[in-house]
């Protein structure tokens, strides 16, 4: 049986964990943590698995097979580098790493070593992705016109990256995932309130192929919380919000209807007003896919679209967000 | 009693038509339309006022006092200059002219003239408005930390203007109310998906001083409607939902508290989470105070505060979009 | 033409007015209100429609083809007999009249008249409910099990009826209207908290043929506006939500799937998840379509479905709960 | 330390299990359910509980002193009775039992053994409620004029219970609660639509002392969930939404102005419209703080509020609704 060791018991960690326990086709032997209050807890919570407070008795130990890393962002390239040099597969949280150069180096070394590396975009395995990599693949939205993305609320500040690390990259795989690698430049405004001087509140732009702009407002001090996407294509329209678990997806038969018309009063486009269609969203846990996925993709040495890869170009988007909010939301190419 | 005429019977028109008909304190005499469907629906609606074809009659005639023009945006310059020059007082809908230059050579001939020129932002008559002006006065707010703007939804396309020129002089001059003339720089991305080559869906960053950055979303290819502006301050924040007349102004007793803690994972800030109130709105409707203000300014000899200068102001950040537009969102300085 | 005199200028009479005006296939010719201040309100309205006090001067003219009788409730009878003896069709508004019996006199006197005598159930012309019977007729949500409906506000109070009889004319006529003259009988339970003695809040259940359950909440003293009717059937389930325009209807495929299963724990059916789909409703204002339905009705000498003797069965459904309401919820049977 | 054992796993015995084994005032000892898969996970996530299928080792066991029944109704009674017996304390899941003078005999039971007996109306415990208590206390909102609660959803069937039984105690309780035992008479109407006869739509309306009517929806065969309790009062009205966790409790300033007037147009009454306002709901989950409560109350030899008694008035309300279903709702008058 897989072992798995996890490294990171704060916040998400309780899932990861949850998750691979009771995953019948491995088995979590143990978790680090350096805060004696979240070893407590974890201990608790499961007392026949090994807790202790060293990262390396996971990344370095002969014991374990999967090193699961869920720590903050700046410790991410050391961990996984450890792990996968002690021959470990890798799960890291998102984002990857700090830089595009740690991710590269990483994808390497994990491809060098014939082990699977894989990044955590949770949301890539929900019913509601899923749903839309179907509608795109299948063109049932038609020429994609925009992507516009909400995602704000009263924030757990991070004191480490600033709201767009934290929030975007979320809607930068998700992108990456429904389009493929076609971001070409991003553009972004913010501004930060308290001392940390680290944008709270931000808006990115990211200009796809095909005259495609997607939209990004991040925002950790909202008083209502949105998770909130529309997609405009030419023959239909789609809202995701994720807050509505009953409608999490609503198709819009609209558009517009356009005619060339001449003269002072005239309208060039009328609305094109149609049903709305809800389909059936499935509600399994993300994570639970997800981690199926990984001892899948293990088992049949098969390499995960959400692979060290796809992680780096989020990183080099983020990077970009960063260079073009230090020059007031300066266009910023991407290369690839 | 004051006699209006109005010039332009097509969307807007008719309430205009309706509010000035109906307050007693002046004579709607005149309808000028050049559409012949518009002036017999005009006919049948008010068979006692004169219908017309010329806007000559309007802003050249000798019987009318008050110029009232709700024309498209490029013919706003002659017409409201006609009116002037031939000693009318003048309401001219927003934007008030197609440029900057334009509209200040307006607001000189009008005050030379000794005249009221007032442009038709009828959004800062509205209950909503008002009560975010008392909020923002007594700082009830605190510090504004950002305004957040969207206004969305499947639209009406003009033939001559972008979903900006349509949409953000609302906000524009919302603002530009709440704050007085502090906006100093201006950034818009947009794209065009239908051959006028106009954007139809578009993103604009404004910085105003102190540090406060606005943002509005302003999209005709949506395929929900959305009128949702929420403002952050260090005090409150608040929430206002034009579509929800019974809470159309939510405040939220929210924030964050900041401490300044040391080590690996601790939280810098946490949410303040208060109780939200919901004053009431008055529901009058907005075009007929602001009519009645007209009236009240131009008895009185008093200048309105959405004069010709605001006009003018409001035009000059639009011009500045189309600027930033054209240069891939790069900043645009604002000078006054 | 034909010519329609208006009685009662009251809070309806105004749209009644604006739709029989703009109609090019009648002319309004008189308007007749007890209230100055409505007269004046009426006259300057419709400059060119004689404004007269007494309701005679429409019920018993020469030069009135069409009476529109848009009164308090118990004026109805007197005016709508009078018309209909000085050979006038006639539109009355719902509830028809204040008892059964009076009722069915004005149906018999119509019918011998050969008069055109129609209750103005305005509903049954939304295209919400249309596409409520077109789903009921083709048999799409299958075998009915029931139908739950919500009208609650911050009422306006009628002095002279109660509750039930200002609001429930709107559900007994729609379920009339879909399932055709099939109510058996009536409980009615409510209560009143002001020196009038009326019901402000109640609770209606009818019951029809096949095991079919209506229910209706009916409240005047609620703070918040609901207008909300859930139908459930054996193969679908809608929802009607009136205050939202944009998804006025809504059907799920959604149902029980039932087993027979033995034993302590077990479930007996399991919940069937399906999409949801909200076809366009036409926002057509029903009244318009009304008005005209009546004028071809007359001219083609058709029985109106929302004739004398639908609103004679509201009528008597009204009385029944009445009586329910004095023995306490007793259950009342109709007889037809 | 108190030993706790739980008879059931499973709906809600793991919330059960989970509250008490996370309690540092007691231990969760043992854990009884007669299926193996409901065993077999109760093992693995309580790795050193005992669990086992014989609910008598709970019940009559040494080791244990409080007993935790959440098993299906009708085994509610011998279970109590059995762990009362033996000199336990006692936590019953609602409905307490299937007959009234069950639940009388299980309350004298514990009262003369001297032990605790807790019905789980775990509704009691939620910030909301306990928020509508303090406000029916403080006569924050005035005379109370009725009391209107929705909890419809697309159900889990209970085999061995109709929906009145199943939703209904949460209501009756919470109003108990709020108003003390102060139900006078009910009537019930309802239907079921499957081979178990039992009703799976049902309105219950329940009379109050003080002219307080209260009605409750009740539905499993609802497309849409919602839980939604509407509270009019003289002075304020209050809407309780479980599923909107953002704003649970709206308090309305709103209600009715009367005034007597005479004449035929006369409106008797006008809406006042005041400001609305959402308090701070804890979210804190209530079967913690109902642990807690269980413990302190035995600790402290305190008679909980949610005692047997209580819980024995919720049963006779039910039984009522049964005679009332029986009698095609009948008014059924309740002794006390």
């Amino acid at each position: 049986m897989i072992r798995v060791g996890l490294v990171g018991y704060g916040y998400w960690g309780p899932n990861l964990a949850r998750n691979f326990n009771s995953n019948s086709n491995c088995n979590l032997v143990r978790i680090a943590d350096m805060s004696d209050k979240r070893r407590e807890l974890a201990q608790r919570t499961y007392p026949n698995v090994d807790v202790v407070d060293d990262p390396a008795r996971v990344t370095t130990a002969d014991d374990i097979d999967i090193a699961v890393i869920a720590t903050p962002v700046f410790t991410h390239y050391d961990l996984a580098k450890a792990a996968l040099t002690y021959g470990k597969h890798v799960w890291v949280e998102k984002p990857m790493t700090s830089t595009h150069e740690q991710a590269i180096e990483l994808v390497d070394l994990a491809e060098s070593k014939g082990l699977t590396l894989m990044v955590d975009h949770t949301f890539l395995f929900t019913g509601a992705v899923m749903k839309m990599k179907e509608l795109v693949d299948t063109n049932e939205l038609g020429e994609l016109y925009y992507f516009d993305s909400v995602r704000i609320n009263l924030g757990l500040f991070q004191h480490d990256i600033n709201v767009i690390w934290d929030l975007a990259p979320h809607d930068f795989a998700i992108m990456d995932y429904l389009l493929g690698p076609s971001a070409r430049a991003v553009t972004a405004n913010g501004s930060g309130h308290f001392a940390t001087g680290l944008e709270d509140v931000a808006y990115v732009t990211v200009f796809y192929d095909n005259n495609l702009m997607a939209h990004f407002h991040l925002n950790w001090l909202s008083p209502v919380k949105l998770r909130r996407t529309v997609i405009g294509g030419s023959r239909r329209m789609l809202v995701w919000d994720d807050l509505n678990p009953e409608e999490r997806i609503k198709i819009y038969d609209k558009g517009m209807e356009v005619e060339t018309k001449e003269g002072l009063y005239r309208i060039l486009a009328t609305p094109r007003i149609g049903a709305m269609h809800s389909p059936v969203v499935p509600n399994t846990e993300a994570l639970t896919l997800e981690v199926d996925y990984m001892l899948s993709c293990i088992a049949n040495k098969q390499k995960p679209f959400n692979d060290g890869a796809a992680g780096a170009r989020i990183v080099a988007m983020l990077e970009a967000t960063d260079m073009s909010l230090r020059q007031q939301g300066k266009l910023v190419e991407l290369k690839h």
